[in-house]
């Protein structure tokens, strides 16, 4: 056994050379015991694994710098820079993220990284400050090639070549974004790998760039050649290897669309355990694709990630032209739908709460000052969504919902959900955001409205007093348990109301309130911070009507446990009766 | 004369092949006409009148559709399509906008674009909705090279070619940005330029796309015949053209920095009018350029705007490489910062509100949740900037604000300005941004903190009783006439509180206010929704203290006159007062 000696790069490289793929191998095995047990990235780790050991066993970390782009392929790196044990002890999995991490590693983890498309662009910093300081350090960007397609690979490219000075950018092409790769530059990159990197057309060279390919990047010997002779370079380089996404495990190969991240799986069988229940998304999907087939117009739009809402391969194939996948690229999508509506189709995106945050300024400009009707259903707000530090999802309400022109709906179960997509994706009128709920499928076994083109009225679901409950979307769900422990507790019948509309106040129904209730509460499954109860307060700011605001206080989350987090944020009924009972004296 | 005859498209096609050159010529002369007497983008416009014409002759507007990127280029096209009295009248030059707008002419102007490198994505909308519909027109998007460097440019590059069908990208190349270009592409577009579009490296080819070169892009008969050969192609194609900016007048081509864009001009000296006056800007640049000559880790980065702080062509080089430009891609400068912060340079980032919001999750996830101490100084935001509806900067607050780990500083005068910004760059532990003041320069005459460290620590100005002020950045001034204008009519004294810091609530002051305080109100200059005030209207939710929150409400606004906004808004002294008096009884 190797790696249990091997604390840093520094005991690798006593390893000679002719073993290191012994070490690869003790490597590979690490990564699946972890990835097979506890779920994580898998292809994208599987493949870079012979790469990770050539990169420190030719550079000298940490004094030379390695910048993982959206970090899901660092797990080598990290059984090889002292956190083996967060792979092979099981008792241990939770002391290491699924992410590079400065707080995890301070010497060899060079930022928190989750988003794609940033690993250029930091380094280019690295390089700047190092060319400022005078220093000879290293400076290495690994980068996927699904991450290339986003903008902010191309702004790191077009900069490092800029800056001039040497910096290596090794992209790691294994033909495969998290599904198949979009884009022309594919196209390229297709070339370069048949031509063995020796196209003239070369969309690296173009933009400025030095350019070394390998064919081999699952071979160590071929890698170590290539990366000691970059090492030292004065110039941006880019070493381009071929890899095989899920290379050395058998299902991870054959399906590496399934293989790329996911829960845990039986290691022999390849078999994933668990999952595939029913969800918001996979539901939203078969009415979208139902949808789709009614109506030739109307095409779905993914940035990546289709099985969002349970698209997959052979779903995508059967929709042809009505499936659209931008790659890894949330501008275009953006673009693309607020252009598509202005030109009379009907477009519909789906994205993930953290990742819409990539578009503030497209969801503004490119969509609702043009007003063009299309339609994007926001996955895994609030605290039911991905809770690494870098996959939050509670910032979304604060983000889209104070953006002029948007209409943010907020469904409170599966039937409202259906009927607000229903009608955003026929009205044609104004933009519209939809809040897919967190948390498990509620059926309400009941009808809702079906036109909500007069915006910002809320629905007073039941009409009490003294106190009014504002849930907004599944946590209109909390909101009826407050309620109901409140009238346990006291009698008191509390008003409820489902606010459906995030974008604005609804003055009737608020200033209707006033008259027989004294105490107004706010309950969102998101940042409390820029959201939707401080509006709420505003309303009531200079009237008699007294305001509670619950939501999740602003702050750094990482891989929360949602219970827990509920509590601190004083978001269980329980706690939330308690205040009111307090307020209201009873 | 010629334009006064065209109305349309289909008049200039009447117009005979030889005379065209003519109408060009009257198209100049009404650009001239305007932007020297009213101002607005010079260069772009006279570079691109020749191939407007050309363009408008060979396509087939409305049926064909143009879409301009940042649309400071389209000028010519809205003489052709009857505007011409937005720039031969100067009665009417406040009916046309600066950019392209539906809301001004529906059958020719696709979009409100004002923003850079969103025209191809929102073209690549238009190509696919005319795919799903089976139609046949042409989409041609038209973007300057200084554009191409933006991420999202880039995207749409990449989907043009994956969707794979008919569309034309006219690359205005002029050799220019706003200033000169950065970034290794234009390395390429010179490699072409040199070899008349022959080289085999091209990076327009390596994405995929069909390629054409017009050397002579101000010349019609080359344009005409470029076009005419792209014209119904069923494939994506870039139609490369090298025009002069300021083509037709001798000082815009001789400094083309200067007439990119600005106030009124003497069109036969070509000196600009006025201006030239102190700023907060040129006042900052000042001391950023003195600090980094003391401290030669301090580099300053533009995103295509140096000149906000006074960076001249001669001050940029004379900085060295302590001045970086990364071109149009503000996404590569929030990661450059956060990267030379973290590898010990100290890196200070200009930038306008309104272009803040390309880099909503660079913010979060590049800088934030990495705690890098880089500095983002955020200038024109509020009422006192920009006032075109695509250019508007009341969203600072709301976007920035609400990211955990940021630290938005508010100073209300010059002195407090530096105070903060010295702080900010020597400090090493936190991302901090600082908004620059709106409006003129206020200088308070006297000292302030040296730290601000210690975060989240308001400034009681001045204590008083019942009515507390909290007037937010260069809205402090008019906290300050409220309350001298309440003392005059009441006699009371109101405290007035400086925040300081945008992020987050002072509970220490803010609850030792509820002691003799029964209103608090705040004052921003910015949109209310999401901002500042809302958190305190949260904060004193529950208790007896109220709450008036003034700000710019939620809409979409475009070329406001600024006391009329303000007025609107209730945020003059006079407003304010009155409603406070009303609600203390007084």
């Amino acid at each position: 056994m190797y790696i249990e000696e091997i604390h840093s790069p520094a005991d690798l490289k006593k390893v000679s050379r002719k073993d290191l793929q012994a070490v690869a191998d003790e490597v590979r095995a690490a990564v699946l015991n972890r990835v097979s047990k506890h779920g994580g990235h898998v292809g994208p780790n599987l493949g870079f694994v012979e790469a990770t050991v050539a990169l420190h066993y030719v550079f000298d970390a940490p004094k030379d710098k390695f910048v993982f782009d959206v970090s899901h392929q660092s797990y080598p790196h990290k059984v090889l820079t002292g956190r083996a044990y967060g792979f092979t002890d099981e008792r241990r999995f939770d002391e290491i993220s699924g992410y590079s991490s400065p707080s995890e590693s301070p010497e060899y983890d060079m930022f928190e990284i989750g988003h794609t498309s940033t690993s250029i662009s930091l380094a280019t910093g690295l390089q700047k400050a190092r060319d400022l300081r005078g220093g000879d350090e290293n400076i290495v960007a690994i980068i996927g090639d699904g991450s290339l397609s986003g903008g902010e690979a191309f702004e790191g490219l077009d900069m490092a070549a800029e800056i001039g000075t040497g910096i290596v950018i090794v992209v790691n092409d294994n033909e495969m974004s998290i599904a198949e790769n979009h884009g022309g530059l594919y196209g390229n990159l297709q070339l370069l790998r048949r031509t063995a990197g020796k196209a003239e057309c070369n969309f690296f060279r173009a933009m400025g760039l030095d350019y070394v390919y390998v064919e081999k990047g699952n071979d160590i010997e071929s890698l170590i050649d290539a990366f000691g002779k970059v090492k030292g370079t004065r110039r941006p380089t880019v070493v381009h290897i071929h890899t095989e996404k899920g290379h050395g495990y058998g299902p991870a190969v054959e399906n590496k669309e399934a293989f790329h991240a996911g829960g845990p799986f039986d290691l022999v069988s390849g078999k994933h355990v668990g999952g595939g229940g029913e969800s918001y998304g996979s539901l939203l999907g078969e009415l979208l694709r139902s949808e789709a087939k009614r109506d030739p117009l109307l095409f779905v739009v993914t940035s990546a990630t289709p099985t969002i809402v349970g698209n997959t391969l052979s779903r995508r194939q059967e929709m042809g032209l009505q499936h659209v996948d931008v790659g890894i690229a949330e501008e275009e999508a953006v673009a693309l739908i607020s252009g598509a509506a202005k030109g009379g189709a009907r477009p519909v995106w789906n994205v993930f709460s953290t990742f819409v945050q990539r578009v503030y300024d497209q969801v503004a400009q490119d969509l609702c000052i043009n007003g063009n009707p299309a339609v994007i259903n926001i996955h895994w707000p609030g605290v039911y969504g991905m809770n690494d530090i870098t996959h939050i999802g509670f910032f979304d309400i604060p983000m889209l919902s104070n953006i002029p022109g948007l209409v943010y709906l907020a469904p409170t179960c599966l039937e409202e959900l259906e009927a607000m997509e229903l009608w955003a994706i026929a009205q044609g009128k104004m933009p519209v955001a939809i809040r897919v709920p967190g948390g498990p499928v509620v059926r309400r076994g009941r009808r809702f409205a079906t036109d909500y083109s007069e915006v910002d009225k809320y629905l007073v679901e039941r009409d009490g007093a003294e106190v009014a409950l504002i849930g907004v979307g599944n946590f209109f769900g909390l909101a009826e348990e407050v309620a109901a422990e409140i009238e346990r507790r006291t009698g008191l019948k509390a008003t409820l109301v489902n606010p459906r509309y995030l974008t604005g106040l609804d003055a009737e129904v608020l200033e209707g309130l006033k008259s027989n209730h004294s105490l107004v509460v706010t309950m969102e499954d998101g940042s409390v911070e820029g959201g939707f109860g401080e509006k709420i307060a505003r309303f009531y700011g200079d009237s008699d009507v007294k305001t509670l605001v619950y939501g999740i206080a602003k702050g750094l989350y990482d891989r929360y446990e949602v219970g827990r987090l509920l509590k601190d944020n004083r978001l269980t009924a329980g706690q939330i009766a308690d205040d009111v009972c307090a307020r209201i004296g009873r």
